[in-house]
This record gives C-alpha cells, sequence and structure tokens, in this order.
C-alpha cells in the first residue's frame, strides 16, 4: 500500500508518479550541506549517476546543481561554446526551438536543421550539414517530449566521429534518461543533459549533466571566460569532484532533499541490471503502442523505429481535440498531457509510461490507463456524434 | 512531537531546522505543473511572497525559480547591467566577492568597496563613491552570512534615492528575509534576492527574488538582449505572472513539491503580523548576544547597530579553533557552523537563530545550544590547559 495521499494517477511525459520512499526521501530532516552525513550521500549520488550512463571512464564527470532541465542548456552554452562559433541543432520540435534560443543567448552562431513534424532526421541530411560548416557542438533531442520521436543518438554520433571527430555530441535527454539505453563511454557521447522529474523518477528541481573528458577540456581550455556565473563549469566541478572524494565544498548551497530523493530512486534504478529497466520500459511502450493503433490512433512519431518508449504521442480521431478527452481520463483517475508542438496542438495528446508505473509490478497504471483511454474516446465521439 | 527521525539541531545560518509540516509538504505526490491545483498553489505561493516582502505595489514582482540562491546574482548581473555598465558592491564579506565576480562574468564594470572584517559601511562612504561615478546598480548584503553583519539597507537606500536616483539598489537578502524587517515598497528598494533554506524556513533548492517596476523596467528596456537563458527576467516574468493569475504557463518545470513546502511555511510566517515575526528574532538575539558576551567571547560584528538578528558570529577564546569546539557541541547535539570569512576563518564560530528554533515555542533549541556552548568551551580549553 502506498503511503501516499489518494490522487490521479500522473501519466504525462515527466513529472511522473514517485515511488513512496522517493517520496519520504524529500521530507529528510534538515542538515548541513557540508557535514559528514550529507557530503557521503550527495558523493554517492554523483557515483550512482555515474552508472546510470553506464559510465565508468574516471574522466567523464557528473554535475547535480539545483536547477531545471532547460538550466543544463545553459551549462553547454555559456562553457562549450564561444561567441561566434558554430552549432547545428538537430530539431525535432518545441525544444530544439529553446535550445538554439539559449545558445543563441551565449553568442552561437546556430543552425536549425528541421525535420517534418513527427519524424527524425536520416543520417544523409546531418551528414550534409557536417560537411558544409565546422560546428564546435551537435545537439540531438533524444526524446521529443512534444512529439516522442527518439532520436538516433548512436547513430548520429557515430557519424560526427567519422565525418568531423573534434564537435561535441550534446544530448538533450530530459525525457530519455532512465528509460532508454543510454551508454555514455561506449557511445562516445560528450553531454547528456537531463533532470530529475522524468524517467528518473525524482520530484522536479535537478538540473542533472553528465559530461566527457572531452567536453571538460573544452571547458577549461576556452579562450573567453564563461559566459555564466551559476551555469560555470570552472564553479562547480571542484565542488563535483570534492563530494565524490568525500570532502565538503561550497560553491551554493546544493538541494539536500532532492539530493536524498536522487540517491534513493538511482540506488534503486542501479539495484537490478539497467538493461532490464530499459527491457521492461519497451515491452511495456509495445503494449501501449499496439493498444493504441488498435484504438484506430495514429502516433505522432511515424517511423516505428524512432518511436520514444517511455511516453506515446498519438492524434486523436478527426474532430475531437484535447479538451474532449482529457476531462474523460481525468474522471477516470488517469491525467496525460494536452499537445505542445504548436503546429498540431489541438490535434494530439501524450501519455507518459515511465519509471514506477512501468516498473512496479504493484502497481496497475498503464492498464487502467488504457481502459480509460478507451471509454474515454468512445465517449468522447458519442458526445460529438462522430 | 515532532513527526522528524531523531536528529541533531541544526543551528547554522542556512539551512535551518524545518517545521514538520513544511517538510511533510516536501513529500506531495506528484502532480502535473500545469494542472489546476498546482497552479494555484503556485499562484498563492507568489502573492504570500508578497507579504513576506510587506509589498503591496501591483508593479513590484516576485519570482521563484529552482535554483539556489546564487542564481539570483545572475538574474541581476544578466538583466540589470549592461556590458560595461558600473556596478557598487558594498563588500563586507565572501559574499560580495561572490556577487562581484558574477556581475564581471557578464561584463559590468565592478567597484568593490569593501570595509575592514566585522564593520559595515559607513553612509559617508558610500555617498563618496556614488560621487565619483554614474552606478547602474549598487548591491548591499543584508546580512552577511560569513560575519554576522548587518547593512543597512534602509539607509543607503535613501542615500542612493538621494544622491543617484536611477541606481538600482540590489539587497542579497539571502540570510536575512524572514528574520530581518524589510519594507520593499516604503524602502524604495529595487531587488531583493534570497533563497528558500534560510529564515523563510523551506528546503534548499528555490531561488527567490523580488523586483520593483523600476528594476523590470530596466530589465524591459536594456539595448542589448539579456546575458543568460534559464537566468533571464524576459523568460520567466510572463510565467510569473499567469501563475499568479491561475493561468498555467510553460518555461522550465518548476519544482512543485519545494513550492508547496514554500507555501506552507509563507502560510506560517504570514498567519501572523510578520511584525511580530521579527521582534521575536530580535529578543532571542538579543538574549544570544548577551550570554555570548558572559561567556567571554566577541562577536566579528563588532558593532552593536549592525549585528543581525538571526545569526552570531563569534571569535573563540584566543588558542582555540573551530574544530577543538564544534565536535563538543555536536556531542551534545547541536550543530554550528565554522568560520567562513577567508582572512579569519580559524579564528571564529557561526550560530544561527532563525525560523522555528526561534519561534516555535514548543522547541528549547536555543536554550540548549547556549548551555552546550558553555560546556564545550569550557571542555575545550581544559583540553588545552588555558
Amino acid at each position: 500500500m502506498s503511503t501516499q495521499a489518494p490522487h490521479n494517477t500522473l501519466l504525462i511525459p515527466g513529472p511522473i508518479e514517485f515511488d513512496d520512499a522517493v517520496l519520504q526521501s524529500m521530507a529528510h530532516y534538515a542538515e548541513s550541506h557540508v557535514a559528514p552525513g550529507f557530503v557521503k550521500v550527495f558523493g554517492e549520488t554523483l557515483t550512482l549517476t555515474r552508472k546510470l550512463f553506464q559510465s565508468t571512464s574516471p574522466s567523464a564527470q557528473p554535475f547535480l546543481i539545483a536547477g531545471s532541465g532547460t538550466l543544463g542548456w545553459d551549462l553547454v552554452s555559456a562553457n562549450l561554446v564561444e561567441k561566434g562559433e558554430n552549432a547545428l541543432v538537430l530539431n525535432t520540435g518545441y525544444f530544439g526551438d529553446s535550445f538554439g534560443q539559449c545558445l543563441q543567448t551565449y553568442g552561437a552562431n546556430v543552425t536549425q536543421l528541421r525535420t517534418p513534424v513527427g519524424e527524425r532526421h536520416s543520417l544523409e541530411q546531418v551528414e550534409q550539414a557536417l560537411r558544409e560548416k565546422k560546428y564546435k557542438v551537435l545537439t540531438i533531442t533524444h526524446v521529443d517530449t512534444s512529439t516522442g520521436v527518439l532520436g538516433d543518438i548512436k547513430g548520429v554520433t557515430q557519424l560526427v566521429r567519422r565525418v568531423s571527430p573534434d564537435t561535441l555530441v550534446v544530448v538533450d535527454g530530459v525525457c530519455s534518461v532512465g528509460s532508454e539505453e543510454i551508454k555514455f563511454d561506449e557511445w562516445d557521447l560528450d553531454v547528456v543533459v537531463t533532470a530529475s522529474q522524468k524517467a528518473i523518477g525524482c520530484p522536479p528541481g535537478l538540473s542533472i549533466v553528465y559530461t566527457s573528458g572531452r567536453a571538460i577540456n573544452v571547458a577549461q581550455t576556452r579562450q573567453s571566460p564563461p559566459g555564466a556565473y551559476y551555469a560555470s563549469i570552472a564553479n562547480w566541478l571542484p565542488i563535483m569532484q570534492n563530494y565524490e572524494n568525500n570532502k565538503p565544498s561550497y560553491f551554493a548551497t546544493p538541494p539536500t532533499q532532492l539530493i536524498h530523493a536522487l540517491h534513493t530512486t538511482l540506488s534503486q534504478i542501479t539495484a537490478r541490471p539497467i538493461s532490464e529497466r530499459f527491457d521492461i520500459h519497451t515491452q511495456v511502450s509495445n503494449k501501449v503502442k499496439a493498444a493504441v493503433a488498435e484504438l484506430g490512433l495514429k502516433q505522432v512519431a511515424s517511423n516505428p523505429d524512432a518511436q520514444a518508449h517511455g511516453m506515446t504521442a498519438m492524434y486523436l480521431p478527426e474532430g475531437l481535440t484535447p479538451p474532449d478527452v482529457l476531462p474523460g481520463l481525468l474522471k477516470r483517475g488517469v491525467i496525460f498531457a494536452a499537445g505542445l508542438h504548436k503546429e498540431i496542438a489541438t490535434k494530439y495528446i501524450r501519455f507518459g509510461h515511465m519509471g514506477v508505473s512501468v516498473t512496479d509490478p504493484g502497481r496497475n497504471d498503464v492498464d487502467k490507463a488504457l481502459a480509460a483511454l478507451k471509454e474515454a474516446l468512445s465517449e468522447a465521439k458519442q458526445a460529438k456524434g462522430l
């Protein structure tokens, strides 16, 4: 039995449902951020973050900073790109636009490589772009929260290493880390930017950034000083290194309760082989996608090879909009999200299936949601005479 | 009876001890950041923040953003100062140095006006500086966490309005908001930067920035674009306005559990006349300072008019350093902080007396701490043969 107050099941693409133990960690009593007890927890949390990324390289570096996922974009843009340098944004929707704006804020010269809604980039298209200009960084959204499109981060990185080996590969993994396989070292990634509240299963408020030695080196050898203070890698690097070496250190007060909660969820996640976690997400995703097809709904992510495993964005039947369907879901205790991609926002809804809703055998969230979706759709069609 | 696990009493100048109800709010079940329930809570929390600052001006604007207090410096530096403009930092210790570095990161031309350790600036000294150059902003630390020096924010603001009326007065209130009186509108302040984990009594992870209409106007009419993305006033302003008007809005996911906790503590704080809160902090501070004097200890903040009411920084007897005394306190269940100001760090300790440790009549934290201090000092002197 959950110790949480009764509530509707949150099945949006983040925040997601949280485990009881994680929420209990949020209520941890006050601690000094530089006292041995907390220093140990923070240090262990950094080490657990390495496991989440299947990374053992000593030159790789995790950063855990109070902030939302968006702060990670500033960390990238203010430290890894200098004024006038080129950035290539593989744009699959809403978040590519915003990451591009962030890069421009710090002086990058941004090229947006767009795809039609619901499609991901072909490697040919990316190769062509890489051959036209020298890019300091390439950014790719792993799972586009606005469309459910899964980016080919492994394939794109291989391509980059072949065509433009020094270009830093920056992955926006806010909606993928914890539900999609990422082999950080093996795939030779440079940065993954993520946040606590999606498939990692910790309440929102932590910006999580994982960096390669190559990226840290770029930050440390840049010509101009970093473009930000709070989002400066130079300010945070010694802090993270000290905490992981069990030494207190101070730049800005860490969010002690959130770090405890992250420690709890990462301990749970890494207690089993992480491949199992990705397998379960894939199985459940396949089930959801089959059920959605059976209801006659089309996914926004049109290519089966490019569909996320932690969420499903589905077009509604012609004549229905999100406000016709979401209240019917809510009446049945289930919360889905409305559309976000502005070109199609009124035509689709999003179902997040990540974390405990997928991995905890004691929950029935996904089956309940699929039953609710079927009923709510049929009710909405009837109401509209469709 | 507290519902918290038994723990040593945290009496450092932040984070502080938290109320049970506040910690329970941290464990709130998952909610969508754009669903009506959370939108209402966030909106109310913004309105409660106005009360905390005794502010009723409709042009004043609170910002509540996932981050530490330090993020507020970026908000000021990236939005209110343009490259090459002058900033005057009234430096009373550690935090003036850092705020100055943050301002420089975004291109400000920084003048540091320093005082000897433990002293605050005279108005004459500030007036002279203001007459030498035109400053876009002046920053003043309200309570210097490293020394316990209380800045004269009311007097300095009056002076600025007389001598250089357009200069924006920016208060670093991280260690003062909630324990020191601030009449934001009446004193004509422009920005107060603070954080959740000190006298406001909410766990760390929220950057809280309160701005005047004058400051917002400067941000909106600047010639160059803002210097940061996550710390951009232009990006957050519509979000805060929408939430306070009970409309969902999205720029980056807010830390939903921390917002609940802030709502709980601000509801508690504003349930009684806020002047009572400041009176209690003053009374307890007077008691602490008298007890410290009775133990023969000198305060770092040498001028009785310039001593904070939420903390006391005290020099140890000659021959003792913090590691001689802090373990004796810990043995008695009390946690104080070591020194932070680098010129004197080995010579003093800091005692935070803020929030529930001061306001909750059911607790005995301060008396317990004073008794422990007396015993720990005497033990340490004996051990050293002093």
